[in-house]
């Protein structure tokens, strides 16, 4: 995080960044370079958190006898004021002040006077943007790991429904055996709670203080590094400040996590579209989630699962950039890291949205139950459970495989389904067969014989939405 | 391009578009929903493009009698008005409008009344944005094209007053062999040359009207789609509607070609960034190109290279998200594709603003000659001249080479240049050496002798430099 | 590219590499530096390339006397052999000759003695491998670009049988108009076309001769690059030694156009795959490109297309890989640059195989055009239709739209066809409708309807289909 | 994992895999259609895994009665011999067998008949290859652990012997302030501390069972899931059959984890490289991690850090490929699933290669101290703690930095140090300055006070060794 150079001395060089910033600079700075390197129009979003983090410090300075108590107060009282001003909107944002920074720093002094330009002992840009994105950063966790909870309640409601609900299972998009509808939904929710599991993970690396590593290699000034962190609520202090004022793991381990994220939903988003899809049928989407078209005037489009699906290659492309920003980075900080902050807060930003879309839409789902028995039936669904039959007679399992497979073929030449072969007729394929293949046969008989842990039986599924109320209700 | 459902039933949508869409939902919109799937806060830098779309539709429409000529007149008359209106700001946009089509649509029938509820016949949103965005395309990608043709320009400044500089030329960042600065900025040259003929090609894949593709399949309107591509400066109409609607292959490739750009300009910061550190010392930038430090009075900081730098990251995820974007979309218009905008813009607008940057940094570069020739010096630099020495006097390349390497081992234990070697002990390593080799060994020779195309020999560089301006200033 | 070191002196370095190559180090070399840095296991399938650009620069030293007509003819000799040795698998490859080109010239001073010592003079390591994956990459594209032709064949071939079988067309996968099959595929050729544009012009700048420019900064001999171009049947020769023998640009356009047509083929296959769909059943896929389950023996997976739509991400990856390899790299060649070939060659083979596979797989797709019809009959496919005929009676636009919105609630209340609705109910929503209005709501009236340039109409398919005849006959 | 399709019926269909795997097909299948699905080649390496896999199946089916104990001896037998003829090179790998799985499994059959065929039962291939992934993983991760902590232990070596090592820190590549060369290395330690924490917060998610989902929707057998987890060391079994088949989130998530290591590697060196560079001449590389050049005699190039700088893309590109690999996926299990593997193997190989050379390399390197310390003085390194010096006077910061920055530009005019500037010069700036300023500008002073936790003082740099010394020797 650098400051834009000036040509001219000034008393107070933050009141009037325009002329002044370092006495050694003769050329004035060109408006489009401002425009190229400063910040504040996105980072201003930090705004909060850098006032925290300020007043933390100052705290910590007048702890340690660095800044006099008097001082410490004028600050505070100053932070107030503009903390008042940004959240009523009254704030003046410059950019001539680059960034978030030196536009509240600037602010203070305006304010306050000689105890404003004694806030910056001690520390340096380089970690106080680092505090600040973290302290951000930490907060969004918090907000987006509570949305993803709701998104978890969201698809439970739907599956408690569902429990019991016969649906094609696929694999390869071709029927393979039959699953209830709750199973299917809460698939998801183990995706969305490894989700959880790695921002919660995540967490922990962010939330670590780099107060005190000033420029890059900590202050001359006796400060209390941990005292600060105390403050602020961070679990640690970094141990290394040439790392301190470097590192961005943080921010490219969140946007990791955020492009799961993003995967699960476009995952669920491919499905919703084309269970909407006439030919499937499964689902109807509430109205307000969808569109119509300029043209077309019978049109029904499954906006919000469209957009979202399109919105995951956006943060995708977010995690890229980060990762090729960083990449043969020397130590320590480097101006390029100023580009660490749109591609953030944009992931933030669209993961948030999209959660929030998506907890409303989920329980919105209209499911034809009609619409999934008739097409399970489609595919002989229940080929597999012909084959375990086989088994159970004492037929080796590759050999029943093989003779279903016959069977399979005979029913689809005749245009029917495994059930209305006659019994002469599966007895071709294995003389093992018996009249009792037939409750083999059922897709209620097929679910519920799938009765172990993860098993797609509806005991087993009941099992798994009780676990997850009461799992959920802990975390609300 | 789909457009939000509403649940009533109006006289005129677009003018009250809060309460109706099309007659057949009943849901009111969440406001959430809206700001998830509208786009008019990005893509309203395409008015000026959509207006012009829309006029040479409504001319088409005139032309063969779908619609009347006073309809046209009122078209065009409210068009104006409009363009006027944003240009000067006034135009009040409308995020229930969704997008900058709709918005201007319904202003235009505000203005015009049916003759405006008339201009969407035999179009629809998905050619229309189709349009917008390749005619938006096809400006900016001129205007990139002349910011590259201005870029050379600069390098070809620095490089025609350094045709002689002698400078070291690393390979694996160790010195290789004297080479001349004009060389090295003259690379660049060549690098953004291929940057333009790729823009160029890419440019003939943009310029192609989608104009009635409609829908997705063409229009029961007797359109002609010549006309409008000729009205618009379009070299031809695309062949396949359904293709039309929902390509995006010219996003991709724009967005590849600028990836190339950015990867440029990153390979030109890391040397800048490099030249500036005081162990190089070879350039100085000027100071409205660097900034200092809030904490360190010292510095100079080459911030510009180095936010170019962190930029290519940027660019490079807009491709990599675009990609993602297309992947496994069916046709024919999906809304995953309105994600295709931001990413365009922003990689558009970041190629620009980091272009315009270089374009008056580079001339602005102050080049130590002294630090140039005695970094030279540090690397044996005309080993590879004593070698071809020794194969002119008869020995094998790879014989000489190893003797080479010999000498080179000594004078390093030595502490001193080839040079220094005496010629005793020069013929040590073998007894053709005779005491013309010294020539062999001055900078000056080393690459004067490099003379053939694409060679260092300042000669040829300045051959180059020929070439450049001519080609050049037949591009301005 | 670059030599490891060893740290004794012999006669020849190259027949006994393990011992020596430079005089000048002390350390033998720990194998798994060796293998860590050694291309030859994924370069040697350069190594026709690299026997045709050393015998076109042998041919080059001897025309300008820099080798004797012996020398050449020695080399020459040697290298057919080799080539022969090769080809038979009887070429010996060694890890500790690092690469395809040091393995070749080893063994050919082994056959030839100091003739094949010669034949590095005048160029370098560095511009030898450039040459030899230009030289490489320009094959692959001219068969990657018949492959492309081949595919639209195919495609072409499936599109002529279907001009005119009417299928749902989709936006947002919801049936929006109906189109016909055979403008669906064409779709698909279009896209291919464009790769094929796309790789055609990536190939002018691949096929540019950097030999010559040796190291870095040319050579001391006086070479004649333009003919060695010429020999190799290179359009030019590069212009700048320094870029000539770091530029990857190239291998980074060439993936970007092989992701496009990756991007391409992901869409097909997921259309394929739904289509396969019981709930689709749109076509069937020859059971060559299916496969079966371990214990599903029903099923009929759609693997081809299912692999096909995933190695999209692979090329991806590597164009990801290869932009993130170049960022900021300083002139000039650096051995970062050695891991551009693992990803090229391998998208190289992913795109020839993939178009292979679907060039066998398209003409086998077995069309159910019933299916295709009862799919689109659900979906209100002629509600812009009969918006159109509301306009051709006078309505607006935006009112005929409003209008059939209306329509389409009631029709979609009632569970029924627009064409079922009576002409009484139809009235209901304008008075301008009249008997005649059936007619607009055929299927047939509709496709045939759109008849203009890239339009759906059968009888502008046909059209496509002669132009594309024509085009294809003329390329093979 | 899908099996290729045949057309014909066998009393062994694995024995004789070419004639028949399913009864339904009717068509010889395509050897390139083999080649493009087969995964032999390369998933061959997970044999071990596999076979452990399978052993605790079966241990699983004896002790629930599915299988005979008679069954289980003949299938360990089985699997003990297998296990030996893949370890000692003898095993018959077939692609016609398509995978690693039917592979052993056919071969399994032949040695004990019957009881292979019996081995299938109550599993699928789709929950074996993810059993498979995960063992194969988990170990790996282990490895990659190990490594990490011998890499900090090399770097902790260097770090030891450089507590004290003044050396110019940077930022924006310029020098900013002194600190210790021990403080620099140890930053390294914390970002591969970091990569750790990540391996194994991810091995957490490896590390859960998914066996006995089967196909999809788990079996009919009644199976005992965590029996066969508790066999292989899984934390515990998935919850949910749908998902366990089809989640490839900890591949992603291990791939994000690799490319952070790579991204600090290429951080390292990207160091390591401009160090070794004549113009910064900091450290020398061993000789067996460079190598010279075939043209240029006197080259000593950093080949180990370049290409390690270079394979980050590569890891980078891997990972996103897997991200829109998984992309838009509906469940449960789609062949584009195994294209996750080889990015996977290679990412692995990769980062274990990478580490491995610079676990080696780093303790090799041979530090410059005086040319540190002369790198230190070009760069004014002490203005900060000048400024600090005036702030203990009585000066705010902002005032005095603005001094200071003043200071800086006499002494860069006189071409001197700050030091060098007299007591009258230094008074100009600020009548504040004493005599005992001079002790505020020695680098030693300067190091020396930035003592606190995280700082670079040699006293806490010796803190943070002990402090890792501690760490590692517990975990070795």
């Amino acid at each position: 995080m650098a400051q834009i150079n000036h040509n001219s001395v000034h008393a107070d060089p933050l009141a009037s960044k325009k002329e002044a910033w370092s006495g050694r600079f003769s050329e004035p700075m060109a408006e489009f370079v401002l425009r190229y390197t400063a910040s504040v129009n996105f980072d201003k979003r930090m705004a909060e958190a850098d006032i925290a983090g300020s007043v933390a410090h100052a705290k910590m300075l007048a702890k340690c006898g660095i800044i006099s108590q008097s001082d410490l107060k004028d600050i505070e009282r100053g932070m107030r004021q503009i903390l008042q001003e940004i959240k009523t909107g009254r704030f003046d944002w410059k950019l001539e002040l680059e960034d978030v920074h030196l536009n509240i720093e600037a602010r203070l002094t305006e304010l306050v006077g000689d105890a404003g330009k004694r806030l910056h002992t001690g520390r340096s840009r380089n970690d106080q943007v680092a505090v600040d994105i973290r302290l951000y950063l930490r907060n969004e966790i918090d907000q987006i790991v509570k949305l993803l909870t709701h998104l978890q309640e969201s698809l439970l409601h739907v599956a408690e429904k569902n429990v019991d609900t016969i649906m094609p299972g696929y694999t390869h998009m071709q029927v393979a055996q039959p699953v209830t509808l709750g199973h299917h939904f809460l698939a998801y929710a183990e995706m969305f709670e490894r989700d959880r599991e790695r921002l919660l993970d995540c967490r922990k690396r962010v939330n670590r203080s780099p107060l005190g590593a000033a420029a890059l290699a900590g202050t001359t000034y006796p400060i209390d590094r941990e005292y600060t962190a105390e403050l602020l609520g961070f679990e640690g202090v970094t141990q290394n400040s040439l790392d301190s004022v470097s590192d961005r793991d943080f921010a490219v381990e969140f946007c990791s996590c955020a492009s799961l994220i993003m995967v699960h939903i476009s995952r669920l988003s491919e499905e919703l579209i084309y269970w909407m899809n006439t030919n499937f049928g499964y689902i109807m989407l509430p109205d307000r989630f969808t569109t119509g078209s300029s043209i077309m005037p019978q049109k029904k489009n499954p906006d919000v699962p469209e957009a979202a699906r399109g919105k995951s290659g956006r943060v995708v492309g977010h995690l890229m950039g980060l990762l090729m920003l960083m990449k043969g980075q020397p130590l320590a900080y480097n101006k390029d890291n100023q580009e660490d902050k749109e591609p953030l807060f944009d992931t933030i930003d669209t993961v948030k949205d999209t959660l929030r879309a998506f907890i409303e839409m989920i329980p919105g789902i209209e499911v034809r139950k009609d619409r999934l028995r008739e097409a399970v039936m489609l595919g002989f669904p229940t080929a597999t459970d012909f084959a375990d039959y086989l088994v159970r007679k004492g037929l080796p399992f590759r050999d029943a495989h093989e003779a279903v497979g016959c069977a399979v073929r005979l029913a689809s030449e005749k245009g029917c389904a495994l059930h209305d072969l006659s019994l002469e007729e599966l007895r071709e394929f294995s003389d093992k067969v018996g009249p009792d293949v037939y409750e083999s046969l059922t897709l209620e008989g097929s679910v519920a014989a799938r009765n172990h842990t993860g098993g797609t039986a509806p005991i087993q599924v009941m099992r798994q939405v009780q676990i997850w109320k009461d799992r959920l209700k802990n975390r609300s």
